[in-house]
């Protein structure tokens, strides 16, 4: 459900209608507040499809319903007073145990993979959440720092050399140790979540022009170049460093996965090209976690205009993700 | 012309085909060696046109012929030992003259202006040229600190706070005064060059987020969001730092002129935009300098298949510039 006061319960509603509609064999569980997912259903979304409490003390499946909107209720408080669109801390905690519950239920087969509504870091940490991102909290929950941050479309898959840095710590996060780790977790991930067993991978160059041949910049032929080759003489299908400017121009066609050396070189391009399709995947974890790739937007939050494009795709692809693993472990 | 060994005389060749063919005001003249641009246009463009030779010694005007492809030689070795696609050192000095020429014939108004068509900074520097990029180049003619490099197409104006440098120097090279310089000009520019008296400008952050409140760096709180405080109170239509990541989904569209904080944020979604419409513009220069936003392209040289679209775009933006120049210094 994400926020209580953002676009994730509309948009939780909202997705739930569509795979009703759709048909098929996913089936949505909305992890939150019952009582605010049917204030939103009801007031915001104005749905006619009715809402179903899903029990957590049994399997799922036992109390869940086709054709109506499943929620199972987790919170621990009244939801009366959130004021959609208005940061509120104080249901920080709450928030964080939604998010907890669906790695738990993961962990233990109870559910295939979760999409998480979008959150607020500020709102989190001033509410006292022990985290203020999903992607940190899921590192934390799952006790590992072997995973990565991926966005998918159908157009673009890149994955995230360093994440939420400033630019100045860029260079200095960008070791032969760090970019192994990255590609080594998104090139498994490729095989096993997206089914691709020989992936094309492009590397993308830290600097202007890719340094060209170090006027600007050393990282290519210190760290990047070095790394493509031992992978490329390893046997991965391994190319770059491309300079990133031209790149989406056409090059990144010939890719299954683009790796960024920054956060705004893989997001620009991305948005770009899939702003309301787009899904970030937490990728190196033994659970399935996706998410839309739009925040909050406490700023039309409430107005029923929140378009729910990026949290279906999340659904669809979790789905997918989840199905993938399932025949790459019986091969 | 440009580099002989590049994709340069072949795009010079088809863009005054183009010209020809079009009709209109623009008389463009190719400024290079005379006997390369023939080779070219026989053996690699196959043209039916004829060329003409204008003389340097007389107003242009007296040898230009209409229909047919103008070229003023300014070479002073032979070139028959050209081959295309492979860089050769030996016609620095050379490539540089045509350059100089053309800053020479801008200044004492024999020319408009002037498109430059690509070189490479190795071989320039290589064969012994002062500056490897014309940017540098113009600076250096033209005794000017104060210029810009900004981007055009119809979809996105945008400029660079920062241009051929590492990202790791990025950071430290946007100061309050260095933003206030490449804005007050590009502004300055958006007036006389391109005939908007009061433009909206959007200023991108640096940082993932913008900073997100300083959480991922400082440098919006700190230098970026004074600078927009400050020249917002001056009356000028200025608004940001924006996260660049979503920046170009959609917000751009209602911004005259983006300004960028670092080469690849403004050229991935320029490229993406406009690769073979863009056109890249010196300005704050008293000259009127364009070129195209590619390279030599060595690799495919000399097959027919370069794209003279963006030279075709850069030489109608000289004329344009320098119509607009003369409307604004006549208010």
């Amino acid at each position: 459900m994400g926020d209580p006061a953002g676009v994730g319960p509309e948009i939780a509603v909202k997705s739930s209608e569509y795979f009703i509609k759709k048909g098929g064999p996913i089936k949505p569980v909305i992890l939150g507040s019952y009582g605010h997912i049917e204030q939103t259903a009801k007031n915001i979304v104005q749905t006619r499809v009715s809402l179903n409490s899903v029990k957590t003390n049994l399997p799922l499946e036992a109390s869940y319903r086709e054709g109506l909107i499943n929620v199972a209720d987790l919170s621990s408080m009244p939801y009366g007073q959130v004021k959609t669109g208005m940061l509120n801390p104080a249901y920080a905690k709450d928030v964080e145990k939604f998010i907890e519950s669906a790695v738990d239920f993961s962990i233990k087969g109870r559910i295939s993979g979760f999409a998480t509504a979008p959150i607020n870091k500020d709102m989190m940490l001033r509410g006292g959440a022990r985290f203020g991102g999903h992607t940190e909290l899921l590192g934390y929950l799952s006790s590992s720092e072997n995973f990565a941050m991926l966005f998918y479309s159908r157009k673009l898959i890149t994955v995230l050399a360093t994440i939420h840095v400033p630019v100045s710590a860029v260079p200095s996060m960008i070791t032969k140790e760090s970019l192994r780790r990255v590609i080594n977790i998104s090139v498994n991930s490729m095989k096993k979540d997206f089914g691709k067993t020989d992936p094309r991978v492009a590397i993308l160059g830290l600097n202007p022009h890719a340094g060209e041949n170090g006027e600007m910049g050393s990282e290519e032929i210190k760290v990047i170049g070095p790394v493509i080759g031992e992978l490329a003489d390893g046997g991965l299908r391994i190319e770059g460093p491309f300079p990133s400017d031209s790149f989406f121009a056409e090059k990144y066609k010939y890719f299954d996965l683009v790796v960024s050396m920054y956060h705004d070189q893989a997001l620009i391009p991305f948005k770009l090209f899939s702003f309301h399709k787009g899904v970030n995947v937490t990728v190196g974890l033994d659970i399935v976690r996706t998410s839309p790739v739009h925040g909050t937007a406490y700023d039309i939050a409430g107005k029923n205009t929140a378009d729910c494009g990026s949290m279906i795709e999340s659904v669809k692809l979790a789905y997918s993700i989840a199905r993938n693993r399932k025949k790459w472990t019986k091969r």
